[in-house]
């Protein structure tokens, strides 16, 4: 006979698609649900309220939102949320379902994922790295979440590696995330195509505009020299990043997370090495691991769900 | 009629000197005490028992020291204390003075100092940065001290703000100490004149080679265009680590301490344009405040003093 435990909503707010999932005490997935994002920002708290009253009764509901997100649940902004600013989305979804909304960012609920019911289980101080189209991360420093003064901590793909780099969409230059996550990925492979390389990599692609990640990954599966040393020289960024967070927070275990986790063995190795050569005196110290994130896709909606314990745990 | 309150004991070894003071239940500094720090680790531990036995009844000692320093007061390596390695001055002060000790790192204390008695007090989110030979920082996140899984969180002088950088001691390329220290302040004024310019910066220094930073802090209060192009380009790295670990722990407040915080007024408001630049979203959030540390040379000291305080808020 197994005890019914707790029943946990989160709701991971997406650029495309809302993703729900209810889990049990144990971190288990019991149900999923996927929406479309609307684009006006009463139709998503509306959606919001709708995906969670269709997961019938449960103790809590957490939602995690890309973007700048305030420690009171306030959307400041978001780049894939494209007409919504200070959307106060906990005290809206709140009042419409009547009921405690707690609400973060989404690199952030991914940590709590993994920390709550993933590779972290147990662990105090441990950073979450999700390499996607950008960088996010998810900081637990001694047990506890790290939020900093507004809620906007762990906003790392924007730790300047470069100052004389590449221009980001944020407007400045050198960010981690331009060398290190899945489109920088891409764009030093179009660089090698642009300069007559790259034979094998745009045959995977197709044509060199259409490059991304995967096609440098395939041509690397292959053999292909190019592809391998692209992959190579993306790796040692994020090493950089990672050393960079090491001296700043020390934890014990990174987690890579995001798209490229799925299929991270072809860089953890790399990342690996790597980051053995830049950590700061590596003699002295045990080194940090490295592992890949347990959940995939559901990770910021599994956060989600987890967000009420969190809470919980912090004495909130 | 005064309380006599707490006497707490403090000291901060330095690499010529160990600096003790004993405050009391405000941080406000009753007595100072200086001895030449020894070169033997035997002889650092009595030299830390007889400074601390000479303040008489206190009710807790904390020491400060520097270098990586682990959880249990374990001093792993210090680029300070030349014979100094793997050294338990947490254990082997307790033993001999037959008290419970605390050891920090002297960075994290000098922060400590900030946030127990200095402007950060009441503050919950604050990064205290050290500018002196190298960079020392301290870390206090949501009413914490930031330790890591080690103890050594804040080892912020080797973030990597370019790879393909200078040369660190360290053996990395590029750590920010290299570019936004008193050093490399000192360093950056030397090429220049390697290069034929700064007269009046080598006028203030006699000559090139005893060049410090000082020197270019002289020719820019003179007016010297290139003394004060030097500082501008120096305060424009200081912004980019600030700016760094504003994306990595959204602080409210940053603390500058170091020997610059001595004529810190000479950088601050160039630091404080430059950082207004390279915030990540600074349309976006409340920008944390940038100030200058009240504790100078005791800060170490203070701070040391004032962990006994810090392990009972932790709940240690």
């Amino acid at each position: 006979m197994t005890s019914p435990g707790r029943r946990r909503a989160g709701i991971d707010v997406g650029g495309t698609k809302c993703l729900g999932v209810v889990i049990d005490s144990s971190g288990e997935v019991l149900e999923v649900d996927r929406r479309p994002t609307p684009r006006h920002p009463d139709e998503l708290i509306e959606v919001l309220a709708v995906m969670t009253e269709g997961f019938g009764v449960v103790d809590s509901v957490g939602v995690g939102v890309p973007g700048l997100v305030t420690r009171e649940g306030v959307i400041r902004a978001s780049p894939n949320l494209f007409d919504v600013r200070d959307l106060a989305v906990a005290a809206r979804l709140s009042e419409r379902l009547a009921r405690q909304v707690f609400v973060e960012n989404d690199a952030t609920c991914a940590a709590i994922a993994e920390w709550k019911s993933g590779v972290a289980v147990g662990r105090s101080d441990v950073v979450v790295v999700t390499l996607g189209t950008g960088i996010g991360g998810g900081i637990v420093a001694d047990g506890r979440v790290v939020r900093g003064r507004n809620g906007f901590a762990g906003e790392i793909g924007h730790v300047i590696v470069d100052p004389s780099g590449p221009l980001c969409p944020c407007g400045l230059h050198g960010c981690w995330e331009r060398f290190a996550s899945g489109s920088a990925l891409a764009a030093r492979a179009r660089e090698l195509v642009t300069g007559g390389g790259g034979h094998a990599i745009v045959t995977a692609a197709g044509a060199a505009t259409d490059i991304r990640g995967e096609h440098v990954e395939s041509a690397a599966r292959d053999g292909d020299a190019e592809a391998l040393a692209v992959i190579d020289g993306f790796c040692r960024w994020v090493a950089v990043g990672l050393a960079n967070l090491a001296n700043v927070l020390d934890p014990e275990l990174f987690v890579i997370g995001g798209g490229l986790a799925s299929t991270g063995d072809t860089y953890l190795p790399a990342i690996r090495r790597w980051f053995g050569e830049m950590l700061y005196a590596p003699e002295l110290r045990p080194h940090p691991t490295i592992e890949l994130a347990r959940h995939r896709e559901l990770a910021g909606a599994i956060g989600a769900a987890h967000l009420a314990e969190v809470e919980a745990d912090d004495g909130h």
